[in-house]
């Protein structure tokens, strides 16, 4: 199978295990992600799911939505009672414990929110993003208020990370977020605690959010090149 | 001696006391903050202040400053090396330990970025600001992304807060930030431990920042009624 088959395969899984009539989803942004929320429109379209509502984590996410006929909802939304019942997302990198790196898009900071607000995290992967230990090949992503670049640059240089500002293609400059913020990407030159680190990084004044979630993965997904889809419970 | 006359003793001394040539400066928001600019820019224009450069914390600052013509710098600029030599700023509350409750002017993020970048940090208030708890009078003020209003109210619910959203004044709605954020007033019931609340409500995702402030305070001045400028080293 390509990768596109893979991903297809993935989340069609994810949503056919998981998504129940009447739920309140939260659905994450992506390559990966996006085929949940085709098979979700799909289902929805075929009348095999009713009163779905989605909090969308990106513009894309939203956009994916709309054009499915998939009925958008908010976080901000008066009726909101206890939390999302499901959120389905994608991620750069999953270690052993299911901690991810998460941020490639750049929609990290409604990720982690949605993934926060969610009674049940599932993620949905092909195999190339399992890693033993987290950022080693991938950067962790940094969301930063553009006018702390700086002061918060230094201080990410005294955790051991090296920087790069995420640069924009088809945009001068920095690439903004839908918050109005920029994206470090930073590189350590060794493992870290996954924990302590997003704690760290998140207690640096000018850092908004950052790519590191070791919010709990209650099911997660992993799809492989002949098109099995393994299954893990977190 | 008025309330503004208070004011002004306090910031003339802080800037007498502390501020010498070449000095990059951070200079705080507020009706107490004002005054320290006004010092700076009365010595500037006598010239018994050379070589100034003062990142401003708001839109206030910033203005204050430019009619004072004072130079105005950036936490951005190439030229920065290593932090700011000093920055004075007010506050809503100061405990015994010298930890702060800021941001009842809104400028919270910016002021907590600049304190946490300066190798001194002085903070000027009058006397009413001292309290021996923290948060029983004054609410803290939470920074948040606006599409997270309702995930931050049930965390912070959850560490036994309530919740005003500030409203504007002139403003339809909730004020809006200069980045884009609102503003949540919360209410504790009881005291807390300042360090560890300060990083449980930075902790939760969709919170930018929070009013509680425990870098180390160097200088505190405490203004009287009767002129008296007190000096406590931090």
């Amino acid at each position: 199978m390509n990768d596109k088959e893979i991903k297809r395969e993935i989340g069609k899984k994810a949503v056919d295990d998981l998504v129940k009539n009447g739920m309140k989803l939260g659905l994450g942004t992506g390559s990966t992600a996006i085929e949940a929320i085709r098979r979700v429109g799909e289902k929805i379209k075929s009348g095999e799911l009713k009163d779905i509502r989605v909090v969308p984590t990106s513009m894309q996410t939203e956009m994916e939505c709309r054009s499915c006929n998939i009925p958008l909802w908010s976080l901000n939304d008066p009726d909101i009672k206890g939390k999302l019942d499901l959120t389905i997302d994608g991620a750069d990198e999953v270690d052993p414990q299911m901690y991810l790196i998460k941020g490639g898009g750049g929609a990290l900071l409604l990720e982690k929110i949605v993934a926060f607000f969610s009674k049940r995290y599932a993620i949905i992967v092909d195999s190339t993003k399992m890693v033993k230990t987290l950022g080693l090949t991938k950067p962790v992503p940094v969301e930063i208020i553009p006018s702390a670049l700086y002061p918060v640059s230094q201080a990410v240089e005294e955790l051991g990370a090296s920087i790069m500002i995420r640069m924009g293609k088809q945009q001068a400059g920095p690439v903004i977020t839908r918050h109005g913020n920029i994206i470090l990407d930073i590189r350590f030159s060794g493992s870290f605690d996954p924990v302590e680190m997003e704690k760290k990084l998140k207690l640096i004044p000018g850092v908004v959010e950052n790519g590191i979630f070791t919010i709990k993965v209650t099911d997660l997904f992993i799809g492989y090149e002949d098109g099995w889809v393994d299954y893990k419970n977190g």
